[in-house]
C-alpha cells in the first residue's frame, strides 16, 4: 500500500469513512470496516482519530467549512445581497451533489443519535450556516434592499429549504426537479422592502 | 400475555416497530426484536406481516394517513385558505412531537435506504402532502387570495419548512424555538394576491 504523509492520510480517513457512513449509517460502519476500505491497519487510523466519534466530527466540521468557503466564494464581488442569495440558490443543486455522502451522513446522524458530542457539532453547523445567513439578510436591511423583520426568520427559511430540498432530492429521484431556484424566488419576494 | 384481536394485534405490531425502528434505525432492528417487544413469538408477527419491509410500509402509510386526516379535521369549517394553513402551522410542533418516533423513522429511511418498495411509499407520501398543499393554493387562487403562481412552488415551501423544522426541533433541542407558525407567515405573505 502507498505510504501517505500525515494530512494526506487523514485526509484519506476521512473520505473512506464519509462514504461508508453515507452507505451503511453511522452506527453499522466500525473503525475496522474503515481501516480495511482504507487499505490501513486499526492502530494506523487511530493514530489519526481517536474514535469513529471523532472521525464524524471531522466529516461535519470539514463539510461545515467546505460549505461556507464556498458560499463566500460565490458571494465574494458581488455587492447586491438579492444577487448573493440568488447565486447560492443556482449552485446549490451542485453543491449537494459534489458533498451528497456527507449530507446523508449528517442528515442520518440528525435522525438517530443520541451522542451529546455529535449533537454539538450539528449545532454548531447549524448556527454557522444561521449566522452567515442573517448577515446577508442584515446588510440587505441596512441597503434597505429588505424589509425590517427578524432576519432569523428567512435565514431559517433558507435552512428548511436547504435541508429539505437536500432530504428529497438526494433520495427521491422522481422529485429532484423541484426547483431550488424557484424555492429561493420565493422566499426573496418576502423579503423586498 | 393479553390475547388481542387481529387488529389490535397489528396496531400494536406497529407501534412497538416505530418505537424500535426510532431508537435503533430500520436497520439495525430485527423482526426478532419487534415480536420479542410485543410479547409475541416471530411466527405470530408473520401472520400480521410479511416482512420488516411491509412493517415499514405500513408506518409510512398509517402517519401519512394520520397526518393527512389531522389537517382536514383542522381546516373543514375554514373558509380561507390562509387561515387554514395558519391552523395547520399552529398545531403542526404538536402534530411531530405525538407522531415524532414515525417522523425518525421515515427521515432516516429517506437518508439511508436503498430499497426501491420503501423509497415508493416515501414518494407517495410526498406526493399526497403535496397535493394537499396544492389544493388549498389553487382553492386560494380561485379566490382571488393568493397570487398567480405555479401551486407546487409555495406547496414544497411548506413541505421543506416541514421536514427543515422537524429534523432540526426534534433532534436539535436549542433549536426548538425556531418558530413554526413564523415561518409561515412569511411563506403566506409571499403568496397575498
Amino acid at each position: 500500500m502507498p505510504r501517505l504523509k500525515a494530512p494526506q492520510r487523514r485526509q484519506q480517513l476521512i473520505e473512506v469513512a464519509t462514504r461508508l457512513f453515507a452507505e451503511y449509517g453511522y452506527d453499522a460502519t466500525t473503525t475496522a470496516a474503515i481501516a480495511d476500505a482504507a487499505g490501513v491497519t486499526e492502530p494506523i487510523l487511530y493514530r489519526h482519530f481517536k474514535s469513529k466519534q471523532e472521525m464524524f466530527v471531522a466529516i461535519v466540521r470539514e463539510m461545515s467549512s467546505q460549505t461556507l468557503k464556498h458560499w463566500h466564494d460565490l458571494t465574494t464581488g458581488i455587492d447586491d445581497p438579492m444577487e448573493q442569495l440568488r447565486r447560492i440558490a443556482e449552485e446549490f443543486p451542485d453543491h449537494i451533489r459534489r458533498l451528497a455522502d456527507a449530507y446523508h451522513v449528517l442528515h442520518n446522524a440528525l435522525t438517530t443519535t443520541h451522542d451529546k458530542k455529535v449533537l454539538g457539532v450539528l449545532r454548531e453547523h447549524y448556527e454557522q450556516i444561521e449566522r452567515f445567513f442573517v448577515d446577508i439578510v442584515v446588510a440587505g436591511q441596512k441597503k434597505g434592499a429588505f424589509r425590517p423583520l427578524d432576519p432569523k426568520v428567512p435565514a431559517w427559511q433558507f435552512i428548511f429549504t436547504g435541508i429539505g430540498y437536500a432530504m428529497v432530492a438526494l433520495n427521491l429521484t422522481q422529485f429532484e426537479k423541484t426547483n431550488v431556484e424557484e424555492a429561493i424566488e420565493y422566499i426573496l419576494r418576502g423579503l423586498k422592502a
